[in-house]
């Protein structure tokens, strides 16, 4: 097992009715004065954004609001969020969305104190010093920011979509009610389960480490998710499925699944690129590209994707390459059946795009950890992922 | 699920070598003064007595020590400690050893701001207001103290092994170097292993919740550690195997484990009763009381018992009963081929005395969740555990 550290002081406050628990949380810190944070109309129509008011305001907490936050959250709407909060001296930022309102949260926060532009942090590297406390209420469970330290913004201008992090940015406390998903439409169920289990991928194929016990855990978020996302398809206010999905998908990347080994992330840096250009949805991208990673790189973990596919599949039959292939035909498969686009063909990108997503890729290469990636690489697996 | 909260504080510094940064963790903190906290001479053996002490030095950390704490370990050297530590104005305790040692630091931590005297926190329920941080060197896996924030200490005098907790008392960091654990004699890895393991079954078997991703984790701890324990009985000096079992016995009982379900702890309370009497190991004890504990109560959970010895020991043939039965008697056979005694009477228990413990146990009746258990039903555990 490789050396690591481990360290998540995040509160998360997990289960039906917690939501309106917000106040008294942000009061025990002493915080008067906060920025609330959301995208769309979404918590209106849910009754989450009446609960939060309701709870603010029965602890005299005062509140100034960023709204209209998109899906793959821009720099623009960061540095409006800065704005708003240096006028207003707020003391904090209740995040309440996905992970993209909570990545924005997470970039707001750092840049408050930050006397350059917030995208420093991206381009630059530049490292957060000080950060404002982040509160979430998390509202579709997908990328795991609820309980970790990074996150991902887009440079609209400069075409990057790029992440970062500090440990300074651990949500403080972090309220997750799933009975809340009932009302996601069922692509957006879709698209936060196949993000999760891509963090895991990311994590169970990205190196060589020998780790028996997180083999073990990833293997069971992967089939949890796999268990429960068809039923949320069916019956959306299934609440043992929203909660089984809800908590699997902020296990794949609260750092636990993580230790003792390194992740790939090379297929996160490519969707970033196509994503960038399409503006489709992170978990409908990673749904066409890291399909066609593992069909690229499986030679280089042979035996770890004919484990992928006995533990997961239940596959026996056929050589260890075969299992692999077999097993990433399957995933596909299960993709499909979530309604998710499996090419990009499908998504909307044309043939003559691949070039341009693969430099933009290539700006961060080599990408990923098990098979290093450069621009002819990333090329491949585009057209791969193309038809 | 049924809802939680979860929050761990503790920074886990994890991995070969990690002991010298010690000093460095200490000072970061501003901290200049600590007691030393530890049990036998083992720690001059293994040097990691001396590593810890040139840290310090380096650092210019003044340290004062208290030694000598024991296996059960026993409140009157917590008062002891408090009262050095209070003499000597010490700023935080650095605890080097496995469990006893750790939980020893975590009462003696709540002890020293307390006026009243430390028993009071375990008898009386009284709350922890205020606490010394707490720094670990773990030097055997077991309790998963080094990462939680309860203990278990024994009034010699009142015949009581109980148990306490306080969210201040997470250890603030804990250094976890597998390699330094080379050294223990192959009964002391098979106790921790079996106290491990006793840690996931009273999550697992605590109550009927549905928790498909808790019994997963659970499944693949107690599979990881099943694996790895025999390995280390032959071949002391593996590193993957105790890195393996040593981050398997942290995460037992680091409280992800316990997400979303409650715990059913009457087997850890009986054992508590056996050890106050006869002073055997822990996790000898546990190896004894637990499958007993598992025979009495299997009809509560007939569909737990026999997915159990289906994802662990791969039993299918049979009736569900039959599965789980089959399955509790491989336990026993994989606890008596780790060295560890099965029966009370291996281990030194009159049959006279079952009536003592039981008494004794009862004090804290009802016992468990799943089953909850009176003296008459400890006692008939006590039997089926006596031979």
């Amino acid at each position: 097992m490789r050396n690591f550290k481990f360290y998540n002081p995040t509160k998360m406050v997990f289960g039906k009715d917690t939501i309106s628990s917000i106040g008294q949380h942000v009061s025990s810190y002493g915080i008067t004065k906060v920025l609330l944070l959301y995208g769309k109309g979404s918590i209106f129509k849910n009754g989450v954004y009446d609960t939060v008011i309701s709870s603010l305001k029965d602890n005299n907490i005062q509140y100034v609001e960023v709204t209209g936050v998109k899906a793959n959250p821009v720099v623009s709407k960061v540095r409006e969020a800065i704005n708003i909060m240096r006028e207003n001296d707020t003391e904090a930022i209740i995040a309440i969305g996905g992970g993209s309102v909570i990545d924005s949260a997470k970039a707001a926060s750092a840049g408050f104190y930050y006397n350059g532009d917030v995208w420093d942090f991206f381009g630059k590297r530049e490292e957060v010093k000080r950060a404002l406390p982040i509160f979430t209420i998390l509202t579709i469970s997908a990328t795991g920011s609820e309980m970790n330290s990074g996150g991902v913004i887009t440079n609209e201008e400069e075409k990057k979509k790029w992440s970062f992090g500090s440990p300074l940015l651990y949500p403080v406390v972090s309220i997750l009610d799933p009975s809340i998903q009932s009302s996601l439409p069922p692509i957006q169920t879709a698209n936060g389960a196949i993000d999760a289990l891509s963090h895991v991928f990311e994590l169970y194929f990205g190196g060589t480490d020998k780790t028996d016990m997180m083999d073990e855990l990833s293997e069971g978020i992967i089939r949890t998710i796999i268990k429960h996302t068809p039923i949320l398809l069916k019956d959306p206010e299934n609440y043992d499925s929203r909660s089984e999905l809800a908590w699997c998908a902020t296990l794949a990347l609260n750092g636990i699944n993580g230790t003792g080994r390194v992740g790939d992330w090379a297929s996160h840096s490519i969707e970033h690129s196509v994503s960038v250009l399409n503006d489709i949805a992170h978990g409908s991208g990673l749904a066409i590209v890291m399909p066609a990673w593992m069909k690229y790189v499986q030679n280089k973990a042979v035996d770890k994707f004919a484990r992928f596919g006995e533990k997961v599949f239940n596959i026996t039959e056929g050589s260890k390459e075969e299992i692999g292939l077999q097993a990433i035909e399957k995933l596909r498969e299960f993709y499909k059946s979530l309604g998710a686009p499996i090419t990009l063909k499908e998504s909307g990108v044309k043939k003559e795009e691949i070039d341009f997503i693969a430099n933009n890729a290539a700006m961060l290469e080599p990408l990923g950890t098990l098979m290093p990636l450069y621009k002819e690489d990333i090329t491949k697996i585009l057209e791969i992922a193309f038809e």
